[in-house]
């Protein structure tokens, strides 16, 4: 049996997974987190096919990652921000792009660098633990139930990590 | 034009997303990041059609994220490992699924705690500056050429960021 409704599944992987687990919707938030806001804008970026791009503009605005704007009347023409939960996304996106820095970036190095500006310099974004600052990897976490994780079919995974 | 070569494009954003932008590979990785190493036990976990499944672990397979292990002979038995790669993709999926956590629980609040074990805290995973340890935020950074990147076709946007 194949699921396609990934939001459903109580795991917070797959329903981010369900908004951004998809090349061209974490293209549009880059797009649109560094500054272009307008859809030929990002179409000429992306090279993307506008009935593409109006598909992932349309979920991101439903899924509340991106708001439309409108910025001219008669007619009317509209932009895409980021709101407060698309802005949020931004550092795990980081994460990724650092990711794919150290991996697929080859001998040329990484095609960007991400400056903080906070304190100027070249960061390299890393993923900590909120209580005591040191970086989290796959051996040094482990899972307890949240209360949100209810044993249904789908969630299988949690009655999974429970009983380790 | 349509282009779906996101491996080819000079941002490590569309790098990663060519790997896990796919709401089914991130979950095979979480799940073999979490202890289920074999095609049916995933299978039975995500319920997801075989023909999927297969071509997914093929996929991770060959981007370097998963290896493939003999466990048994006659008849030969198969088991999925998290890479260098693959384990160092989790500290990126953590913080996806923070965002998660924040955004989509809804009411019930989140599946699935994260239990950071060398401080022995539930952690919620943040994405800081390894320089000055500061949380990364979309107005705290911006971009700067790297080496690897190219102004040609599809990478627009690093000459977008440039000019600003």
């Amino acid at each position: 049996m194949a699921r396609t409704d990934f939001g459903g599944i109580a795991c917070s992987i797959a329903r981010s997974a369900a908004i951004v687990g998809d090349p061209w919707a974490l293209l549009v938030v880059r797009d649109v987190a560094v500054g272009l806001h307008r859809f030929d804008e990002i179409q000429r970026d992306l090279g993307v096919a506008t009935n593409v791009l109006s598909d992932r503009l349309q979920r991101l605005v439903s899924a509340e990652v991106l708001r439309k704007d409108r910025y001219e009347r008669h007619p009317d023409r509209f932009e895409y921000r980021l709101t407060d939960k698309g802005r949020d996304l931004m550092p795990a996106l980081l994460a990724l792009m650092a990711w794919g820095d150290r991996w697929e970036s080859g001998a040329e190095g990484p095609p960007l660098l991400v400056r903080h500006k906070d304190c100027d310099h070249i960061t390299q974004p890393v993923v900590v633990c909120d209580r005591c600052g040191e970086q989290l990897t796959t051996g040094s976490v482990d899972y307890r139930p949240g209360s949100g994780g209810r044993i249904a079919p789908g969630t299988a995974l949690i009655a999974n990590v429970l009983k380790r």
